[in-house]
């Protein structure tokens, strides 16, 4: 192939992993660039986000979308540049939304795409705090977590991509924001550039009693995102009528199998029935009808007035993205985790 | 003490039981007649109710009402008749439900009694389907399992106080009805008197196979008061926006320490994100302001038209609270379990 000709370098999803992912799940190929049809267009990605649920799509099994099937383009939102388009609503130029996985091009349905502002100042923002991410934080706390002020929000991941705003929004409500995270560097972080009021290292030895007293009247509202050794130590501190919004369990999504042990459910129940707890799952798409119009507004004037402080980790070059999602299952990542793919 | 003057019976706590209650956790004391004071009414115990929740109280620890002391008289809900009143608003004769405990009298503060009426025909419902367990099961199916037309819901302990009363509801509104009990007695009643589409025995070796096969469309209501293999058998089967009241644990109200094997909390926190379920912790005393003149309606109602039908096993005599206690918390009582204390 010369090396005029552009290639789509596409990553595979190639094995099914057995715990972590590793680098043999995941198969790079070089291939032409594919051809739009009447309406599709061509695409050029620009950033490729990542995110825990993409385990979950490595998994066989029942899930909310059907797994990956091995040979398929590992799966992943992307900002995208329009080259060429067969269909009216886009022309060459435009910025969109896509889900077109890991490759540097991609043919797309134009219905499934999302058009952003041409000259949007953060477009990868559209894969973090203005989409999925920040959308998840808005909704899973203002609608299942329905905090008050004065009440304590703990957040898990507090400065990955959904906790640094779940935190943020928490403040703004009134709430004591506790954030639970990996490290001192990312605690640090948590209070002197989010605003918690505390962040406790969920990898230090006196963790369940650091937490502990970082909530001294308890937990109103528990973020979950983690799940494992950070759940149990937030257990015993949910407070009457808690509520425990649960966008996801990381901790779990590398497990072979059940962990063996000790069985938790009896401490969970016992404490949801004596405090009348609710906990529930959550996932954005079910509410994009009724409140995406909501988030948009609010979240565009918080960003935009700064009352929102937002991080990134951008990776450059596609080829780091399993290096990437493998470093996210183990926290190593610190703000919303971005694969710059090319120049925009 | 001569045999003409009347004696109380008071049944002690007397240890804190270690796993399963023993007879040695309980004490018999016989005692003169208490005496009312000004505001107070002496009481003639006719009915007990027996109820999970007691074995919670015999726990240390936080709980949503203080554990008892060693040498209270064990706590319960009864239904007496007034024999002296030292309150303007009772007389002698009036028929009240008291929380007057494991005893022959007892002494009251006035404000702390309902009235019942005194001709009512079957005064121990006040115990049973037209009082707290009525009630736990009308709110939690309604306001948290908030069945529609055609969903399937799914009840534990299915002839139990509660359970007789939750399925009997979910047909009247328009639900599959699938109960749970244990052994082929109790699953036939489920299904030839109260009336559920299937009855599933938990002890028989095929149970999670059998549940299953009685939900071939999944569960939309889980109604929880459990936990254990039966709360795993359901788990699998719960369906997307599904909702799970829980009511209690009454599995591992006799545990020791929690139990060794697997850890099951990740399997239900993955159902719980994959299936956005929602499960709420549920004790009556918080929704008696806002719903239970809609609940004595409704229920009155009900049972007055034969539309919910009710079973008790009734115990004679106050000395077969311990082992009536007991035997409960195995699962040995078929219908709502009362002591039958005295003549009315």
């Amino acid at each position: 192939m010369s090396t005029s000709t552009p290639v789509n370098r596409r990553i595979l999803f190639a094995r099914w992993p057995v715990g972590a992912p590793v680098p043999e799940d995941f198969k790079t190929v070089n291939e032409p660039l594919p051809t739009a049809n009447l309406g599709q267009v061509l695409l050029r990605t620009l950033y490729l986000s990542l995110d825990p649920y993409m385990r979950g799509r490595m998994t066989p099994g029942p899930s909310y979308v059907e797994p990956m099937a091995l040979g398929d383009t590992m799966c992943g939102q992307t900002v995208c540049r329009v080259l060429q388009s067969r269909d009216g609503n886009f022309t060459a130029g435009d910025l969109v939304v896509a889900n077109s996985g890991w490759q540097d091009y991609a043919v797309a349905d134009a219905n499934q795409l999302t058009k952003l502002d041409a000259a949007m100042s953060h477009p990868s923002y559209a894969l973090g705090v203005l989409g999925m991410p920040g959308f998840t934080a808005y909704v899973a706390l203002l609608d299942i977590g329905q905090p008050k002020p004065n009440e304590t929000v703990v957040v898990t991941a507090a400065t990955g991509a959904v906790g640094t705003v779940v935190g943020q929004i928490a403040k703004m409500k009134g709430c004591r924001a506790v954030g639970i995270a990996g490290g001192a560097e990312k605690c640090a972080y948590a209070v002197e550039t989010l605003g918690y009021d505390a962040c406790v290292d969920h990898h230090a030895e006196d963790f369940p009693a650091s937490l502990a007293k970082a909530c001294p009247k308890g937990i109103d509202v528990y973020f979950e995102g983690v799940g494992g050794t950070v759940l149990e130590a937030a257990l015993p501190l949910l407070n009457l009528h808690s509520r425990v919004p649960l966008v996801g369990c990381v901790a779990y999504y590398n497990l072979k199998s059940l962990p063996t042990g000790v069985d938790h459910i009896p401490a969970l129940l016992r404490q949801m029935v004596v405090n009348r707890i609710k906990v529930q799952g959550f996932i954005f798409f079910d509410h994009y009808e009724t409140r995406y119009a909501d988030f948009a507004r609010d979240m565009g004037i918080w960003v935009r007035d700064g009352k929102i402080k937002y991080r990134e980790e951008v990776l450059d070059g596609l080829e780091r993205a399993p290096d990437g999602l493998m470093g996210m299952l183990r926290g190593d990542n610190f703000g919303k985790l971005i694969v710059k793919v090319a120049d925009g």
